[in-house]
Parts: C-alpha cells; sequence; structure tokens
C-alpha cells in the first residue's frame, strides 16, 4: 500500500500568508492609505504572477491599473495579465514598461490599434483571445489568478462590498480568485457605514483602498437616435418583418450599435402597426440601452437581464423594477456572467455586426492592424449544441426530415454592404487570417463562423442561411443581398428569382414593407432628449449626449 | 411626443410585501418556526407561481420540499415547479396531490420510472428537459421565479448564510429570485453566532427556517472500486492510451460512474508507467471523488473545480487547500454553474457513458419507461462553439486543410458494448424518439448528438469518429469496436483491416496495451478501505460505503 508523499499540500495558503505580512504595518482591517498602494502591490504581487485586472467593456478598476502601472519593474515584472477588456492606455503600458509580459484577454476595442503594433513587435505575447465567459472558465482550470485588481461602489467598515448596478464580473473573477487563496485588491468609490445591499461578502477580499476619484465607467451601450440613419431604418424594418415576426422571436439580445438601437426605437412604431407587442421581443439579455425606453414604456418588454449597467440610466431602472432586476434596496445588480449564460443558452435570437463576412458567411472585427477581440458576441452568437428546450423560433430552423427534430438559435449578422469609406463589408478572405499568422495566434480570430450565421440582413433584404443546402448556395444566397459589391455583382437575376421563389431570400417586396415609410419619423424617439422624455425625465444622460440639446 | 403609459412599474415588489405580510405574525427579523413552515409556505406562495425548489443530483432542500407537500391544495395548486433533479419522492406527490401541475426539469434519476408514467398519465405537464446551466439561464428570461425554496447549512441571526462545500447551484437560483422581487426561502442545518464565512449575503434573503434535520445530502459520485471489473480497466487503459496521451489532454471532466473511476485509479500506476505524469490530467472540473486521491497524493492533480461537495471528503479536502478551491475559513466552495461554464469552455476533453447509442453514433441515457434527463452532460459533451483558445488536444481535432484552423472539445462516449442483462448498448433507434411522442416533448431527448462525438471507447478498441469522412464511414468505425452486438456483427475484417490502417480505430495490439495486465492489481486502490490508507485517515467514508470492511 503506498501512503501519501508528505507533500505541502498548503503552499498557496502559505505563500499568501507571507505576502500579507510584507503589508502588515500598511494595512488597518482590511483597509491601505491610498498613497501606499503602489507599495502595497509591489509587495503583495510578486514577478511571474497570473494578475486578473478588472476591466470588461464598461466598468474598469482604473485606480489600480494605473498604480500598477506606476510600480517598479525591478519589484515587478513577467507578470501574466488576464483582462476582459484591453481599454486604456495604461494597460499596455505595463507591457511596455515590462511589468507584463503575456496577456489573456477577451476585448481591446479602443486600444485594438496599439496592441496589434505592439504584438507584432513582440512586446506583449498573446496567450489566446477568448469570449468572456470563456476566459471567466479558465480561471477555474488553468489560468487561476494569484491576485486580482477589482473595483466596487462601496465598502463598509467590515469590508463587505457593493457594486450595485456594475457588478459586471466582479463577483466571478473575485470568487475564482479568493477560494484558491489568492489575493483580492479592491478599490472602491466610497467608504460608508452602511451598504445598500452586500454584493460581495467581505470574507472573500484581502485588502481594500480608496480610489483617487470613482473608477472609469464608459457609456458604452448609449446611442443617440440623432445619428440612425434611413437605410438603418430600413434594416431594421427588415429584421423586424423578416425575422422577428417571421419565428416569433420571444427572447433576444441585443448588443452595441445603430443597427439595433433602429429597432428597439422602431417596435413602438412599426411593430406596433404590424400588431406585434406580446409577439415578439418580450425577455431580454441586453444592457440597460437607452433606446429600449421607448418600448419598455409602451409595454412591449416583461424582462431585462444585464450584463453590466449604463451610465445615466440608474434612476430609471430603479424605478421600473418590474423590468430590471433590481435588489431590495432598489437598485440595479446586473451579473456578466450570469447574463452571458443566458444569453447563450435561454434566447432564441442573437443579431450582431461585423465589419468583414468572407463569401460564405465566416465573420469577424478583426482586420488588419486592428486586433479588437469579440468580448461576448461568440458567445451568443453561435447556436449551443448543448441546448434541450425548444420554442417556436428555434423549431422554425430544424432541417426537414431530421427524426431528432433539432432546432437552432437564430445568429443573425445585420450590416450595410458598404463599411464607411465605401470598403465593401463582403471579402474573398477574412484580414483575420492574416492577422492569425502575424501576430502568432493559434487560431484566426473568427468572430461568427459562417455554419452558425442563420440569417443575413443588409439594405438589400433578408438572406435565410439556414435553408441553404450547401456551402455553394449559401455563397448564392449572401450574394444576392450583397448590393453592388464584388460577390453582389457576380448574382444574376435568374439566381435571384429562383432563391426569392424558394424563399432563401426576400425583398422589401417579398415581405411587404412600404419603403417609403422607412425615413426618421419612424423612430419612436429622434433624439436623446425624446428618450429623457419618454423616461418621465429618469433618464439623466451623460455629459456628452448632451451637446446637441442644452 | 408620447408618453409613459403610467402603468404601475413596482407590481412585484408591491406583491412580495404583501405576501410577506400575510406572515408577519410569524416572523422574526427573517426567522420563522419550524412548525409553521406549512402555513408560511401556503402564505406567501400564490397559486400558478413559478417556484424553484433546490434539489439538484447532491444537496436536496428535503425539508422545504416536505413541507411544501403538505401544504394544502385548496391553498396552493397549479404550481408550476422548476427543479435541477427530480429526486425524491415527495417532488413527485407535489403532483399527485394537485398542487402543482407544470414542471421545468434537468434530471430526475432515482424518479425516472415513476415520472415517465406520471407524464403519460398526464399527472405532469412537462415544460423542457433541460442541462443545468440551460435550466439556469432560462431564470434569468423566460422562467424567472416567484419563490426559491432553497437548502443551506447555517445562517447567523442577520440572516447571512453559509453553504460551505455544497453551495452548488444556491447561489445563482437565489440571485434570479430576489433580484425580481421574488421571495427566497431557506432551510438551514444550523443558526450559529458567526459563520465560517458568507456565502450568500443576507440581504438576499428573505424567510429563514430551521430544518427538522440536515438537508439532505447525496454520496452519488462514491465508486468503491471493490466493484470495478476487469473489463473496466482494460476500457480505461485504452482511453489513457489511446485518448489522454495521444491527444495530451491536460484539462477534463470526469462524472459519476466506474468506468472513469477506473481510470482516476489507473493513472498512479499504469499512468506513472507510461511517464504521463505532468503530461495528462493536471486541471479538473469534478466533484471531489474520492477516487481521485491516489491520484492527488501522486502528484498528478494541479487544481480540481468542483460542481458540488462529496460526502465524508470534507476533511481531506480542507487539508489539499492547493488542489481544491478552498475560502479563507478552510473549507470548501464548489459552485455547480461556474464549474459548468468551466466544464463546457475550459476544458479539453468529455468523457461519459451512455444506455443508447444509435448506429451513426447519438446516444441517450433515456430509455423506455424511464425518463432520466441528462444534468450537466449534454452541456459539457458539446463542441462549444464559441470557444477560441486553443491547446494541442483541441487543435487536434481540426479538419485538414481548413485555414479556419478550427479545433473542437474532445467528447469521449466510453462503455461496454452490451449492458447488464445482455442488452446492446447499440440500438438502431434511440428510445428517446418514441419517449418524445409519448411524453409529448417538443424534441426527443438526445444526451449527445452524433456530431458532436469524437471518441468512442469500448472493450474493443477506440474509434476516431472524429477522423471519419461521413456518417457512412462513423457508423463503420462505430461497428468495428461494437463487438458481438448486431452492428458490430455488420464489420468485416477486410472493413477494420482499412479502418485501423487508417487510424480510425485502434486495437489493444495498435496502442501496444499489455491486456494481461488489465486486472484488478493494476488498481491504486482497491478498496474503500485503501482510499482512506491513501487520505492519511481523512477520508471519511459514509456509513454505507464501510459495511464491507468494519
Amino acid at each position: 500500500m503506498p501512503t501519501s508523499t508528505n507533500t505541502r499540500w498548503t503552499k498557496k495558503r502559505d505563500a499568501k500568508r507571507d505576502r500579507l505580512s510584507r503589508i502588515s504595518s500598511m494595512i488597518e482591517g482590511k483597509f491601505v492609505q491610498q498613497d501606499n498602494i503602489v507599495s502595497v502591490l509591489e509587495r503583495v504581487i510578486e514577478p511571474y504572477d497570473r494578475v486578473i485586472l478588472e476591466g470588461n467593456n464598461q466598468k474598469q478598476a482604473s485606480f489600480l491599473s494605473k498604480s500598477l502601472a506606476n510600480a517598479s519593474n525591478e519589484a515587478l515584472h513577467h507578470l501574466h495579465l488576464i483582462m476582459s477588456s484591453v481599454s486604456r492606455p495604461e494597460h499596455l503600458d505595463l507591457f511596455e514598461n515590462e511589468i507584463a509580459d503575456r496577456l489573456d484577454f477577451s476585448f481591446s476595442g479602443p486600444q485594438s490599434t496599439r496592441i496589434a503594433q505592439m504584438i507584432e513587435d513582440e512586446e506583449i505575447k498573446v496567450g489566446n483571445i477568448h469570449t468572456y465567459i470563456e476566459l471567466y472558465g479558465r480561471l477555474f482550470i488553468d489560468l487561476i489568478p494569484n491576485v486580482a485588481l477589482v473595483a466596487a461602489d462601496q465598502a463598509d467598515a467590515n469590508g463587505n462590498l457593493y457594486t450595485g448596478a456594475n457588478t459586471e464580473e466582479t463577483p466571478t473573477i473575485v470568487e475564482a480568485t479568493a477560494f484558491k487563496n489568492g489575493i483580492v485588491i479592491a478599490q472602491v468609490n466610497e467608504i460608508v457605514d452602511e451598504l445598500p445591499r452586500v454584493d460581495i461578502p467581505s470574507s472573500w477580499v484581502d485588502v481594500i483602498v480608496l480610489g483617487d476619484e470613482p473608477y472609469q465607467l464608459e457609456a458604452l451601450f448609449t446611442r443617440d437616435p440623432r445619428h440612425i440613419t434611413e437605410i438603418q431604418i430600413l434594416m431594421a424594418m427588415l429584421a423586424i418583418r423578416g425575422v422577428y415576426e417571421k419565428h416569433s422571436v420571444q427572447s433576444l439580445n441585443h448588443g452595441i450599435g445603430f443597427n439595433t438601437a433602429a429597432i428597439e426605437l422602431l417596435l413602438p412604431t412599426y411593430g406596433e402597426s404590424l400588431n406585434l407587442r406580446g409577439k415578439i421581443c418580450k425577455h431580454w439579455a441586453a444592457n440597460p440601452h437607452p433606446t429600449l425606453i421607448p418600448a419598455i414604456e409602451s409595454g412591449w418588454i416583461d424582462s431585462i437581464h444585464s450584463f453590466g449597467g449604463e451610465k445615466g440610466m440608474e434612476q430609471y431602472i430603479a424605478a421600473r423594477p418590474d423590468v430590471f432586476f433590481v435588489g431590495s434596496d432598489g437598485t440595479m445588480r446586473s451579473n456578466r456572467t450570469l447574463c452571458q449564460m443566458a444569453g447563450q443558452y435561454a434566447v432564441d435570437l442573437f443579431i450582431g455586426s461585423t465589419l468583414q463576412m468572407d463569401y460564405v458567411g465566416n465573420s469577424s472585427t478583426v482586420v488588419r492592424g486592428r486586433l479588437a477581440g469579440f468580448g461576448g458576441a461568440p458567445n451568443m452568437g453561435h447556436d449551443p449544441k448543448g441546448r434541450r428546450h425548444s420554442t417556436k423560433a428555434w423549431l422554425d430552423m430544424q432541417k426537414t426530415g431530421d427524426e431528432l427534430v433539432r432546432g437552432r438559435k437564430l445568429v443573425v449578422q445585420m450590416m450595410e454592404t458598404h463599411q464607411p469609406g465605401n470598403r465593401p463589408v463582403f471579402v474573398d478572405q477574412l484580414d483575420a487570417i492574416q492577422v492569425a499568422k502575424e501576430a502568432n495566434l493559434g487560431t484566426p480570430p473568427v468572430m461568427i463562423y459562417a455554419d452558425d450565421v442563420t440569417h443575413l440582413v443588409t439594405e438589400e433584404g433578408v438572406a435565410y442561411l439556414y435553408k441553404s443546402d450547401s456551402p455553394a448556395e449559401r455563397k448564392e444566397a449572401i450574394a444576392a443581398v450583397a448590393g453592388v459589391t464584388e460577390l453582389g455583382m457576380t448574382s444574376t437575376a435568374r439566381q435571384k428569382h429562383r432563391l426569392r421563389e424558394q424563399g432563401i431570400i426576400a425583398t422589401t417586396d417579398d415581405l411587404e414593407i412600404d419603403v417609403k415609410k422607412s425615413n426618421r419619423s419612424l423612430l419612436a424617439a429622434k433624439s436623446i432628449e425624446e428618450l429623457v422624455m419618454w423616461s418621465d425625465g429618469l433618464y439623466d444622460p451623460p455629459e456628452k449626449f448632451r451637446s446637441y440639446w442644452t
């Protein structure tokens, strides 16, 4: 009988105790002084550590990221950073300053150009680009963090945290770190006597510091209706009539962008005229977009579960607890992990946009010189093959004659045939393939794979790609709605006729859409000001959206 | 400009206040007396409510489920029950007694025969059968609960909860309910002055009651090595050599069953002889199986994140915090949602077993007269198409010549060619198809779809199904390892030879496995007693597993 090897089994716990003992002179309870934070980070973090730095596309642990970038690279070097979003300049300064050298991440919108250059220059070794919950999953398996740097709204004297509307990913990354004897450091905007409610219990947190200013919070999901074009309104009519109504889409995700904002603002007008209220768009996995206000106020929407909060929407949300997820204290709780899970498994439809689509339907927002990543799109924009419940929309996608009666998620790509600058969206080969070679990625950063896309909406019509029998027919269907692009011009009148006859594509005529109506008067709100009016004055837009009307 | 419809937007919050006011004479703080629980349930729950009743395959809110079954069906009727697992007799009594009539669930192992009969008799209207996280996802979208009935280990006087090793699904279902103004009722085993740590904050909970006895906890993942057969040992050798070693599988999920228990017990013996320590099986999404102890003690395993706890493993886990997820208090925290997410996205391999597989590779544990559901298997046992990070194992599955370089998850089915009673596991048509018709399900309860299965391991060898080019070739490969079954006998020597040449199947000879060694002496532990010895006496097996050796 073999016996235990008598290895020490508490190395991580011992290491945590040692690290925290190095700051014993600087800490009271769990609290450290703002001025000491760089020194605290230099003592509790060690070279080669895996450090998860909170920063997703909304909330940023900005005081902690700035402080980490101010650390000495003699004390801290070769850090392996894990980040949902590479968003702030100092996120990349950390690599330039040789504090960090490895990176696993999901999204890099604002830094996508600089990050591409730094990877090419070998200043950053990229592990992989992930979806959000794929990255969170790895925090429990093979990317368990040594240290988490997170942001909260408030702490009480015991060290409990309130994260409120912007709870987002904080509980998940804290859980992965705290329960594997990692060290959790939180910046807070305020220290208060009593929290509205506890979002993260004190026993999960090691070090708390008051930030120099409130954490950075981006109003990323606010779209000013003034900028919605008539082409976007036409595409929104096509989507509502040709996709949402056709398949009775009851539950869905909308992301960022003017295309989907147009759909939201057409529900109380065009949708109402089609008598669709209560029949479509009742249950949402979505951020609290201001452009959802008219549909909510008109009684279209039963529930919205959110990934994060949205600046300016706080009072409106608090006044609409029947719709949003709100705690006993009256403020929202978002949860990026749970909303992504719901958006993956529990909604009928994902709709998104892309910068490039190849001729068979693969798409990516990664283009040459810009490594943007995807965030949650690939998670929600695929057919979740572990889904087993059925709805009308899901069953509509099944192949005829399949005795296993297996439906599919509706994955819709919606975009104009040309990008700004008149660059066609349809390309022979995705830039992603070349980018992967240059950045030495294991696999090209494709956002949505062709075999997952069920519908394509352009200003030319709707292509029902789920009905196509082969890649060749899919290509024909894409070409038929590709307009005046190289691909579009390969589509003959004869092909288009056949595809329309077979119901593989549909034009505004086929869908009985009155093109004359596709103008801005169809928008339920034509400006931020009108959104505020719809909200009974509860929506409080951020400063930068007020310039037009104050 | 339209204005708000002035609907009341706080209906759910008002209803919650009204419901709680009905028990104001019975509640002190958040606490109600045990004797009053039936009356409390009758007053805060209303007919037609959606009630989520905690009960997964380990922890059960057994005091609350018994109490609900004792309610009057004049007070409570037409409840829509949502349950991860239909496990206890009173779960179905609720339907017989006409307290509930609708059910959405995931798993019904112990009640699978009775539930099938009741559905046929139309005593239960089944919505859908789900995976766990699919069901949890719907709690935030279109199955938002009015009431949650959950179980915890301890509460403090303020109403904070400690759920410890069996945290499991509790935080997720509480979050879905509490933040949409539903009512959260928790049974606890103890009320204490100070919790070891807080798992669920007080402000998420409305009513707490001390259970009449500790909540039911099943040692579902304990497998006595005495019952492992030599055929299982042979299959385990095939899996280790032909799958784990071949593809360098570093991260994985093992579920329930003797097949995978045999693999676990062969790592420190057979695996060691192949010099595989540190090369395979380092990172796990798995419950804390006692049969993992020898591999842990031999230094094979870096980390295990768990769905739930396992009875008897508490002290061992507390002494191995480097491996398990353990809080600052020293006890484990499991999390079914996060572990399923990790098991879906972050591991290379899922391995499972089935009761039936059809000739092209679809499988199900649902057989005529038994509607068992699947729990987490379809979630982890499919290729997650939202995955974007790559590993050696994942890339091994890619199709040659695909410029998108898209790998796949390894989804392995491992089973003997015959079930107990000599019934072949391979069937022309899954019973699930007929069951779906009889139970009026939207879609047949298939556990793993053929196109997701990459490997099949039987006592005859390994079939590398991911290499097959067509359903016809996949059928040939399955037949080649199907032994003396109707399907197996269609396989000719010539076919087998070709499939071996092409590497689509492999036998023990091909894999250089010494069949003579496949006997019980290869098990690192041959009994529960030896597991206890490996654990230095820290593993404390439940009573029913001690009968053999005390």
